[in-house]
């Protein structure tokens, strides 16, 4: 039987009717909040600062932030049905694609930062991309959960390579095979291959795989340089653009993971696993 | 100062440019989550199922239960990107606008219900309606935490009339002074008005209110009769429909009751609601 089938059989996901938009089952939903507490408690000596963000987003800050230009393919956007003719027509909003969009402008709204600058902690967001598929390591609206990191470049690459370690643990601590590569966003079209190469080349991206039908990204670093802060105007005491960095955990596909290798019965996964996760 | 631009000030809200799209501080989270918890202990003795349902839902669903039709004027729907040209056009999706809609079909594919039924609580989902507004009261976008109870008429309705006295005690115990009243949806139109009186008049739904900037619904009772049942096919063994209720806290009203009815600064509120609220 294919995983996605299989998935429903159990009640770990329930059908809506469309490809990639997915209910939770109970079980499903205990091991993602029991990993989400994890991630609380391997954060917590960040002392990071939690903000949290709606499943909608001005489509204009997407906009500016270049996520039109760069992923046209995988924007969703907010009609209404206004006017007298209750017509479907634009709103300002558009859906979330990424957990850390919100956090830059709003950090920006806040003054210049200290050269130890700031981590912020986004929670599990829902976000949306559109790309219909019917593999479940393949969602339309998925849980992210995203540590952000803004502050003087040293300090920020640091950090990043600290969590890569910190996360790659984490990850193997649940029994998963997972491995740290150097990764590509899905840039769209011609010119995006330019742009994946050279984010491939100066190592901006990299990504912790664990296998679900294949290797899968379960979670994903992004060093932004200056890019959201010099969108924002991020800037650190003394002068300077502050540089910006993300780590994001992917929830469900990590719970995709772990019933891949663990087994569909969350009740026989091994003791050490489930005392982790605190199922 | 007018108290959205407080909550701005206070962090307690972070803005996004946007009328009822806002982010939540750090402190506003901590109140929304000590709440949530609050009301998984007061729910425990129903035994509830958790089942978790995304931000989107099939725009064909909420046709099908006739939420385009009643309430037009809320809707939010999905576009994306779409074509060789890249064009806005509609897909599937919808945005959630009550946390209860998917649990519905998703029971119904199950089978018949014992009389005595189940509960669902959705966990606290994102839902959207489409009212831009600058009342921190009247939200875009904010969390809605569902029990749905389905099961025979008697059963569903002695449980819809116990947990209006839970409820009214559960938000008395935080300082509120919540007070229950019969309601009626905002349903579009003229013939909106009739279905309304009607609602009204055979008190299918009741809310409970507290002071924000006025009396304002801060929890919502919905009793459906055969509505959902019917439009879905949910039966009861032995034959007949089965009837379905549901109850809503709407997260974010409740808190800023809290924060009108106790002050901004949460570390002064009164030592037993911290208390309930484990702050």
């Amino acid at each position: 039987m294919p995983f996605l089938a299989d998935l429903f059989e159990h009640g770990l996901l329930v059908e809506t009717g469309v490809p990639g938009v997915y209910g939770h089952g109970r079980e499903f939903e205990r091991v993602r909040l029991g990993f989400d507490d994890l991630v609380t408690r391997a954060a917590a000596a960040d002392e990071p600062e939690r903000l949290r963000f709606p499943p909608v987003v001005p489509r204009r800050q997407l906009e500016r932030a270049g996520f039109f230009n760069s992923f046209p393919h995988l924007v969703g956007t907010v009609f209404a049905l206004q006017g007298d003719d209750l017509q479907e027509r634009a709103t300002e909003l558009a859906l979330l694609p990424a957990a850390c969009y919100p956090v830059y402008p709003s950090v920006a709204a806040r003054g210049p930062l200290t050269r130890d600058g700031l981590t912020i902690d986004t929670g599990p967001a829902y976000v949306f991309r559109h790309e219909p598929s019917d593999d479940p390591g393949r969602l339309q609206s998925f849980h992210m959960r995203e540590l952000v990191r803004l502050g003087a470049p040293e300090t920020v690459h640091s950090w990043q390579w600290s969590w890569r370690d910190r996360a790659l643990e984490l990850l193997r601590r649940l029994g998963l095979a997972a491995e740290a590569d150097v990764g590509a966003d899905p840039f769209f079209g011609r010119a995006g291959k330019i742009l994946a190469d050279s984010q491939r080349e100066q190592q901006l991206k990299f990504e912790i795989l664990a296998p679900i039908d294949g290797p899968t990204a379960i979670a994903s670093f992004n060093y932004h340089q200056e890019h959201f802060s010099s969108t924002y105007g991020i800037e650190l005491e003394g002068g300077g653009a502050a540089h910006t960095a993300c780590l994001g955990f992917g929830h469900e596909r990590i719970v995709l993971a772990l019933l891949r290798q663990h087994g569909l019965d969350i009740d026989d996964w091994p003791g050490e696993v489930r005392s982790e996760l605190a199922l």
